[in-house]
């Protein structure tokens, strides 16, 4: 595959299990020809390059670093090499780049500017959730974090199942790690007993993969523990049944 | 990579293009040892297993067919198979299986029967365009298709809209092809100027491929041409902004 004068957005494995078990074989031939990488987390990216091929001489690459610290006005000249004829490679700390990070900045630089823009196919664990989570895949939506307060984040949690029910759509959302078990007993707390939950948790990973969906009534009765694993959370409401006639 | 007994979710290519481009090497080690399929379209899964490996005997294999024309009542004696401890994978007609397809059906038994899924890592048209777009990756709705008759497609894309400022959020849905110049004529009459919208079409296709992301205003005076070729559309409106001081 002929390297193009584009931005090529790179996935990068969500476990640490084999690199083709998550990525296909194009994308590491794409990424021997790429010399300029804006990624989430330097170390990472290093890390990640020397995996997928230990001859690639890393000091030889140019990186900038695009995260929740990097200043706003610095970003326009990220592209720089972009706009002189040269491919850009861009790498989140995880997953899809471009999706639940900061990646979006520079392809909006780059669209604005007309040039191309390539996806390349790896895990995203939001998709590989919502395939496994038997849960609506025909509409849903990505919430990203939900509020950390409790009254506010049990207020969202009632609020998104409304909306799923009224909108017969899947809600999916991330919690930092260590407040998953928080995150699941406001859940258990505020979901409905027939409302559909999805706990996806080291998707993607070789021996801890587990994804489960139940409805609410039996995730209180059955237990859980997910502490400080990455997790996805899902649910899914089912429409309010149809008025029935009622009998006088 | 052992198979185990589990319903596996096994992509498939979305466009004419390499596998190799589009698959990581294991998923194939994956599905040369599965026996029973559940598949959105039997002559087009043959044909991709045919693709991936020639030797593969067809003839040996049991295809189960899921999709719009399927009863009800046949699709619980799919999963038959993984009951008496076998995998069974499931392939939709393009893409991640699970995602805007029927294939969400028989993952619900499974899950509602304690078995394990497990998703495949692959092309989805949605994600990759959302990682393409520039567009809010950290909030998106995927909205499935939009109304067909014209008042209730405009009306539709208009509510929208407004969520979409509301809630920060980008939507995302598909049209049949050769409907598409006719939904991009209604984006461009409903969307404010200044609401950017992204056509993604042909995606992984290696001469086709066009992600292209506008203000409506350029998109209006630029022109389109998207007749019959698979699009993806998404726009993402900016929060109004904030109220300011008025002098009196």
């Amino acid at each position: 595959m002929e390297i193009q004068q584009a931005l090529y957005m790179i996935p990068v494995p969500i476990s640490d299990g084999e690199i083709q078990n998550v990525l296909p074989p194009s994308n590491i031939v794409i990424v021997r020809q790429i010399r300029h990488f804006i990624v989430e987390n330097i170390r990472t990216a290093r890390r990640f390059l020397k995996k997928i091929d230990p001859s690639i001489e890393i000091s030889e690459l140019t990186f900038y670093e695009l995260n929740g610290h990097t200043p706003e006005n610095e970003i326009n000249s990220f592209i720089d090499a972009l706009r002189k004829g040269h491919p850009i490679g861009v790498m989140s700390e995880a997953g899809c780049p471009g999706v639940a990070d900061p990646g979006a900045k520079v392809v909006s630089l780059a669209q604005r500017e007309g040039f191309s823009v390539i996806p390349l196919v790896g895990p995203s664990s939001i998709l590989l959730a919502l395939m496994a989570s038997g849960l609506n895949g025909q509409k849903f939506a990505f919430q990203g974090y939900l509020p950390v307060k409790d009254n506010d984040r049990d207020k969202a949690i009632r609020d998104l199942e409304n909306q799923s029910r009224r909108q017969d759509m899947t809600q999916i959302f991330i919690e930092t790690p260590y407040r998953n078990n928080k995150m699941m007993e406001s859940l258990l707390k505020n979901l409905s007993a027939d409302t559909l939950l999805c706990v996806a948790a080291n998707i993607t990973s070789a021996e801890g993969e587990k994804i489960v969906t139940k409805t609410v009534k039996r995730w209180r009765t059955e237990g859980f523990q997910l502490d400080k694993v990455p997790t996805i959370f899902l649910f899914y409401s089912l429409r309010a049944p149809s008025p029935v006639s009622i009998r006088i």
